[in-house]
């Protein structure tokens, strides 16, 4: 019996997304869900409480980070990392595999995992399912990943298919190996761009009956538009009972095109890390505060916006604080781009139970525009 | 009339420590008073709810900061500095002497002011009792402290006889230009460690009949037994009827030896500087969190403290926040710390009104040692 359980409680009639419960250890995430990402066990910037205000069901914390500094044993001795960090709802925990592959030094593969060059001292390390499985139980997320190999974008066919063919590999091995009762492990689909890979690595890992399906690989570079074909051609091949997790996606419009081709769960540095850039989303768009041009506006980043932020500071204090070097600018936009975040979840999960996703959305877009730079967002 | 007043509420038995009440435009301040720094128009971390919060009724922001960056007008045209921090409780603002004497490099002294340079980009400005004055009414502070001039220690007796000279001219040409009438003007005495300069500088400058007073020059890298020596030396120089501001103190110990020499008013970055270093205030003395031994240390950093960060967090976690260089540490040690310096001055001011600061004073010394490092404190 899985420790984790998903229900569809709804499908929407003109994409077929899905609103759903996932059920997990720590409690109930309403889904589709934004999981914002804790890297280094801490939202940056944001305390538990603050993540949890903000709208948070879930959050995703990093593997590779934490067996790398502070080390799993010392969250094992802390009573794990609900403890540790004091969160004490739902987590999931990456394999690591993406950042032994972006990046750790070295990287040395071999069919039992990979060897690397920890990228904060140099020192020398051995990850593969087994240690990954380790680690993550070690930490005692809800949701474990199993230890996959994601190929950079662009990358040959030869390369993505080796890679499809380790990850199978992998994940059984990750099966095998897992121990922990109160922890689930879903699986990840690989295969890049190339619709065959896919195909044949959704039916491999799906073959395997993890409790969910990670999509890895995506989002790493490729275009748009590549990506979503790419849903579409896998989605026939993902059961429908079981929660699909995009992973590393992502942008607003990207989450609300997630969502029309079915998907449950999503994570991105995305809203946290623009913050810490001096970027913000809004209703209209992005808006640079930290440019020149906010200077003397005393009008709040998003004057449709009611989140903490806004009801309280302006542009110009926001840009004050960015261009010194101030702590509070950064925790001032990254509350500001959660809270967009999870109320444009909010408004999707809304939509969907009330049959009118595709009024949302073109409402949504009619809105939405890059007001600086060019026609992708980001 | 005065937009800011003071009423000695109790003289205390022991040491004649005063327990008073500061009425500003912006609100009543219980003194003795620990006034946090808020040097960019932000107590480094905090937002005003989480400030306030920890208790801080008055806070204090820098002239010479604010004056380069953003500028004076930005603030004057977004309302003021209370509504552009949007803290509003009570505010002093520094006359920038400190900063310009310390931080700014060139410094040509005139009889009118100092040219000086920019410590951010070099540029060139001018600022003396005049400039001081404009921008501190720009900012809308309840207090503006006269310009004066803080020499360094050590400084040969000429020097300093010099800037008692200045202090005295600047601050009656600080009374003659100052037009506001919702701010008050507060004096500064300098004199340095020449006792005969500070009796001077103390009868010149309370001659003017300022509201309040500043004991500037103190607190510089002099020893601890000599800035008492002179507060003893300048205690029968200062209206009782008036608040005494100690500027740039301190240190738990020498707010409390402060508080005995007559002190209402203190201000000063350590708790606030201390904390982004990683050491906080325990009522053992202080503990350096991040050091290496606190790494599997699973308590909070004061067992006796009951602030947010001990509440919720160990040392181990706050270390590896630190360690892995997240703002969530700083926060966390910053809290921590004001909300012990708080506490600090709610006991005295308790222990004055209750005539037992002596009591008090053995209480704090029997355990407040220097528990990692000599035996100096900071």
């Amino acid at each position: 019996m899985t420790p984790v359980s998903f229900e569809v409680i709804k499908v929407e009639k003109t994409f077929g997304a899905r609103l759903g419960r996932l059920i997990t250890p720590h409690g109930v995430v309403h889904t589709p869900v934004f999981m914002p990402v804790g890297t280094q066990a801490t939202v940056k910037t944001m305390t538990p409480e603050e993540v949890e205000s903000l709208g948070a069901e879930i959050i995703l914390s990093n593997t590779y980070h934490l067996y790398l500094r502070p080390g799993a044993e010392v969250i094992r001795e802390a009573g794990g990392l609900h403890r540790f960090m004091n969160w004490h709802r739902p987590i999931l925990t990456d394999s690591g595999g993406f950042q032994v592959f972006s990046l750790a030094s070295l990287r040395e593969v071999r069919p039992e995992g990979v060897l690397f060059r920890s990228h904060l001292d140099g020192s020398t390390h051995f990850m593969g399912p087994q240690e990954s499985m380790a680690v993550q139980e070690a930490l005692g997320s809800d949701i474990a990943m199993a230890f996959d190999e994601c190929v950079a974008y662009p990358a040959s066919y030869e390369e993505v298919e080796a890679a499809v063919e380790r990850t199978t590999r992998w994940a059984e091995e990750c099966l095998k190996v897992h121990k922990r009762q109160d922890q689930a492990v879903f699986g990840i689909i690989q295969g890049g761009v190339f619709p065959d890979l896919r195909r044949r690595s959704a039916q491999e890992i799906t073959s395997l009956d993890f409790p969910g399906y990670g999509i890895g690989g995506l989002s790493v570079g490729e275009p748009k538009s590549m990506m979503y074909a790419i849903l579409e051609e896998l989605r026939p091949f993902l059961p429908e009972s079981k929660p699909r997790y995009l992973m590393g996606v992502g942008s607003p419009d990207c989450l609300l095109e997630g969502v029309k081709r079915g998907i449950d769960m999503f994570d991105c540095v995305l809203p946290t890390r623009i913050a810490r850039n001096g970027t913000v989303l809004t209703s209209r768009g992005k808006l640079v505060v930290r440019n020149a041009i906010y200077a003397r506006d005393f009008r709040p980043l998003d004057p449709e916006c009611d989140c903490y932020t806004c009801r309280n500071f302006t542009r110009a204090y926001i840009r004050h604080l960015i261009k010194a070097n101030e702590v509070l600018g950064l925790r001032l936009t990254t509350i500001h781009n959660l809270y967009f975040i999870f109320r444009l979840m909010d408004r999707i999960r809304q939509a969907i139970a009330e049959d009118r996703l595709l009024e949302m959305s073109e409402e949504f877009y009619s809105r939405y525009q890059a007001t600086e730079g060019g026609e992708e967002n980001f």
